[in-house]
């Protein structure tokens, strides 16, 4: 493994979320030589889809995914405006040629305890996108959540829950992998080669931090941590992944208290060093 | 499901370790009525393991566990004083006929990124304990750890993962199942009904809290979470477990700033109402 170029990168915009608008995460990356970048829709819908399409084809940029869709347990039932809201993601994952459209499922319901129940209105719910996502040639990708987000934003949780759940569904619908959602599972190795090309659809890495302060935004810049994300990223390419290896920090205490620009530099030197 | 009365539950004294010393538990779960104790070491050392087994018996308490064997990746090598303090737990275990010893395995050596290089070190360490605890008749009990603790406290994070040690291992080991590391599980109907009787050698409730404030030390008190701990003790009895109910709250915030007594009667409260 000899690192990664900054052409093969692609940055999540959740990286420098605090700092930059969309519009100069896209003319960020073009000055840093990034070769793709991945928006969050909150940020999409601010700049406007069809001007982001615009602005991040004339970059020359890739869109290694759109962050997300899912969500499909908020309301305790799979009602209307859960699948609408999926299928403008979905329009949207089109509109800007994404690799994938990834999908944070949702956890468990407000006050409820039953988690075989929402295992069941998430398959429902990815069956009902995926059906859709065919028909425009959008690919979904289920990105399972470390164990420690099932309550409140994702109950799938392992390369091989999501897996399973693929094999139901058929065709079109694979995994994102995240190394710090994914990089402790045992089963982690079979479960990439079962997966195969087909089925990997993205690769996001970071950094596991010890201590971790935060449940959700302490997140490391990679080599920072104890992720051996060479070693995963050898994993997913042995099969056949080519996309771009996907950049996504949260970290409030950190790097997005920083200058954007100087996260990016880190972001390409840690992706040479550390990936 | 109709509850679990007193005499079926065990405080670990982890669930009071800011208020009471062992010689307080001991007294607290005879006033009580609580049917068994599970000491941790420290306790343990300070009250002397000879007073406290006799003080134990006296109370007519049942011990569920001693906690805690492991921690075999401390210095990044299996060495003698690692060793050693394991078969002192052993000693300790069989002095307080302790229902099992308790190992939290150990995550990542300092410094280290080698997950798999972890694992063989904590499998190696359970084989040599266990050779020692089979002439002296304590049964090794791996307490799958969730996964946030794989990088600095255990390295097996599923139920799986641990039988898959025990079924190489052979005779004399099992699993503590603790719901708040196991609950998200997939896995974990089919892997309780793998492990069986034999291999089921301790149950521990307290409850996920949404949000959760702290990695380590924001357990809940049952009921007050989002776990369906009742669907998880009918799987494991449905296995023939018959322990007790072993009580572990890590509460910094909340439940150790509290009075003991208080603490205990909620207890004994939320295991006929929440259990």
């Amino acid at each position: 493994m000899s690192g990664v170029p900054a052409e093969r990168l692609s940055l999540n915009t959740a990286t420098v979320r605090a700092q930059w608008s969309l519009a100069e995460c896209i003319e960020g990356c073009a000055r840093h030589g990034i070769g793709g970048i991945s928006p969050w829709r909150d940020k999409l819908h601010e700049m406007g889809v069809d001007a982001a399409a615009r602005a991040i084809r004339d970059a020359g940029l890739s869109v290694s995914g759109l962050c997300r869709g899912g969500w499909f347990t908020a309301s305790g039932a799979l009602d209307q405006s859960v699948i609408d809201d999926n299928r403008r993601a979905v329009d949207e994952a089109a509109a800007l040629e994404a690799a994938c459209l990834v999908m944070v499922v949702g956890g468990l319901p407000d006050g409820s305890r039953d988690l075989p129940g929402a295992w069941k209105l998430v398959e429902d719910g990815l069956a009902a996108t995926l059906d859709y996502a065919r028909t425009v040639g959008v690919k979904i990708a289920i990105e399972p959540l470390h164990p420690m987000y099932a309550a409140d934003r994702a109950c799938v949780n392992t390369t091989g829950q999501a897996l399973d759940i693929c094999d139901r569904l058929g065709d079109g619908i694979g995994c994102a992998l995240d190394v710090y959602h994914v990089w402790w599972d045992p089963e982690l190795e079979v479960q990439i080669a079962r997966a195969g090309r087909e089925r990997l659809m993205a690769f996001h890495v970071c950094d596991w931090l010890v201590p971790t302060r935060d449940l959700l935004t302490d997140r490391g810049m990679m080599g920072d941590g104890v992720i051996d994300i060479p070693r995963l990223r050898g994993l997913v390419e042995a099969q056949g992944f080519d996309g771009l290896v996907e950049v996504e920090i949260f970290s409030e205490l950190d790097w997005w208290t920083r200058d954007a620009d100087e996260v990016l530099a880190a972001v390409l030197e840690r992706g040479r060093t550390a990936c």
